[in-house]
């Protein structure tokens, strides 16, 4: 949906003061930004990695229209600057961990080097990116995780927050395991199987339910699933069942029934029940209406009667934690001998690691996730997960089918003991820093503060 | 950032299979939707509706391209639905709230009357405009209103859920009584002035923190604002206050400090004394950081010394109330005679309210709201909030510039009483039914549960 044609002015106002000073006093000055969630929100023990391929079609495509300079220039920004910025392109390297890969706090998912200016003013995208398409991911991880085998679709459409989040919240939660999203161009854009069922004005726009029902079913009569909670759920399963059998006598097979209202548990049971006790066994039972990870789990320990979950809202917001803690922080910049020298920041509690830096993957020998260490680019101390993306602005790492990325996120989630998929109170996260890098953050804090503590005084 | 080209499929699954059952069986059939807010989330009593030139500019751009239809063929609709549906374009009539208008639960905001397959297929797009749209505006007004005459910034776009809510996120901020964003798009798109400071990674791309302060006010000596705790808020204020007295000397004036971390009261005091100490009492202390109304009202009851505020994720995410919980509901519908009748959902706890609406505002002798009333459309009972904005699908409703949208906005709050704007615990919401309403829902729910019993039983 994003036009990419449009996106040069998508970002910070800040990024672009930033670079008119870098044109004018560090110009030819090199860095290495690091792309990490500094914490964990509330009650997430892991994190699944998305977003990685808007922010390569981002990069690749990066450019200021005539139109956008044109506007920079009544906000003030300098001709000769200006003309640098209408030929600028990203030239810089993306080291990054695949899509679908699980992570956890302070650990680089994205890690940029290139020109200072380069590198800073894509800063507000990648933030936006990343924030959205993981935190997603890792929400709709945690629902499938909560429905234990039952199938699990994306209804947020309505409640995302905006068109963009509507594609990539589908996009996400189909990356984690969800099995179809109601979203018509989100299936067409990512092939994700497009799922739907009838809204109640439908019942309500015809003279009675049973007409309703028997209307949809001669519409769809190979996959017609009907809402029966639109004036009473057990007279609509009623309702249900009579056309459901007029159906099979002429051969076709109702697929399922919606529940959208009530609790959930007695009407699923109520509804299996009323199902077999006239022969309708195969007839599934799908349930929506404000679910999440924490009531699914609910409804399953408690025995609900129910096949499949249609999930909205609160997984299309991550209504429990809306926002992650992404954090674009530089970790390396050349001095004016053009020698990288690492740097963090030291206020408080905000403090960042320095240095080009790895993150390496400990696995035991059944293949479950032991622990990560952060390390320096050059250290090998287990699997890396960072892989080379771009080189001089180019994509060389090979974009998988998004077959595959699903495919990676389970792979990535089965590595994970079960103590980490606890929906409430899971594992604390299992990273530790090299012993270089530690030696590399005590050495470079004590000369930061001695160095503005020299500078302050003058 | 919508590209109105495509769309056509940005919708659920569902309202496609409805459209072609309806093309089926109810071809003929006319209906009204109202598009409403069925509560408050937590802590708010008022709503103020944003989002609507958008849902204009949707409904009169509404179509299907060869390519969404090629798409749907794919999913098995039927070969002269799709024709229908390629020649479909929105000519119902709409009447809406003016943006900038306060509302409350259950008042149709959005009231559309058309063929019920175009009144039924919009229905997607308009609850996720109006949502974002709304929920950041009212989300917005109540930071202006916790500021107490502070300026407030938009800082949102790195955390908003993807681009185009970093966009509406902007716009209805700005709408709500924000003074700028640092979102350059947005402050193109929509004339809002563009405002930023420096980020952390300037200030640690320099040898020194003094050296990138002497750096950037070179750069921006007329509107220079130096972030001063990247390594100790203390020593960066007297860093930027030693700069600024080398500048005064050449002419320029500092305009504000950034304080981003920290005790906000007690450095945003200390720095006040700092810099008036030294002879700059005209600059100002910006402060940032996970702000929101809460944070704002305890800052500014304490004593902060601060003039400004820039307000990103929790402003952007709405993060105490992710989402509202808008309805699109039929509430008439012709029969085969094509006769307009009622009709009500009547599902537990989700009931609806049946008839074409109008919301009347009573006010007192002072224009202080006093009541609405959710009425009939032929009644008359005080000044009517839904105003006539779309006939046979043209616009006829004058789009006001957004200064006016603005300006109806802090009119719409200045009518509110000091209770409905307390940030926890504020009024109940002032709305009643008219007689008349209430007599046809009486009327109808005896109705539709005689009628449904009756076929139940059949």
């Amino acid at each position: 949906m994003l036009d990419f044609k449009s996106t040069g002015l998508l970002l910070d106002f800040y990024e672009l003061t930033m670079a008119q000073s870098y044109f004018r006093h560090r110009f030819k000055a090199q860095a290495t930004f690091d792309l990490f969630v500094r914490d964990f929100p509330q009650n997430r023990s892991y994190f699944l990695f998305a977003g990685l391929e808007d922010v390569l079609r981002y990069l690749k495509n990066l450019k200021f229209s005539q139109e956008d300079l044109d506007y920079l220039e009544r906000l003030g920004f300098a001709e000769d600057f200006l003309t640098y910025l209408g030929r600028l392109r990203f030239h810089g390297e993306v080291w990054a961990m695949p899509e679908g890969t699980v992570f956890f706090p302070g650990e680089p998912v994205i890690r940029i080097t290139g020109s200072l200016i380069e590198t800073q003013i894509v800063e507000s995208f990648l933030l936006n990116a990343v924030n959205l398409s993981t935190m997603i991911a890792t929400k709709a991880s945690r629902i499938v995780a909560a429905a234990d085998g039952r199938r699990v679709y994306d209804f947020s459409l309505r409640r995302t927050h905006g068109t963009d989040a509507a594609l990539k919240a589908a996009r996400s939660a189909y990356l984690a395991g969800f099995r179809g999203t109601s979203n018509v161009l989100a299936s067409k854009l990512y092939d994700i199987p497009a799922v739907g069922t009838m809204a109640h004005s439908f019942v309500m726009s015809f003279s009675s339910e049973l007409e309703s029902f028997r209307a949809f079913f001669e519409t769809f009569p190979n996959r017609c699933i009907l809402l029966v909670d639109t004036y009473d759920t057990q007279k609509g399963v009623a309702n249900a069942i009579k056309v459901a059998k007029e159906f099979k006598a002429r051969g076709y097979r109702l697929k399922a029934v919606r529940l959208d209202s009530g609790d959930l548990v007695k009407l699923s049971q109520t509804a299996r029940k009323m199902l077999d006790r006239c022969g309708l066994r195969g007839v599934k039972i799908l349930a929506s209406g404000d679910l999440d990870e924490y009531k699914i789990e609910k409804l399953v320990l408690k025995g609900a009667a129910i096949d499949d979950f249609g999930v909205g809202t609160k997984m299309g917001v991550s209504a429990d934690s809306p926002s992650l803690d992404v954090i674009y922080k530089i970790s390396e910049v050349t001095n004016k001998e053009g020698v990288f020298l690492p740097t963090m920041k030291l206020s408080e509690k905000k403090v960042t690691l320095p240095g080009r830096k790895q993150v390496f993957r400990v696995f035991d020998k059944e293949g479950v996730l032991k622990k990560d260490i952060i390390g320096l680019e050059t250290e090998r101390l287990g699997e890396p997960l960072l892989k080379k993306m771009m080189v001089a602005g180019d994509v060389v790492y090979p974009l998988k089918p998004f077959s595959e990325v699903r495919e990676n996120a389970r792979k990535n989630l089965d590595s994970l003991k079960k103590s980490f998929k606890r929906l409430k109170g899971g594992c604390p996260h299992p990273v530790g820093l090299s012993p270089r890098l530690k030696k590399m953050i005590q050495v470079l804090s004590k000369q930061l503060r001695a160095r503005q503590q020299t500078k302050a005084l003058i």
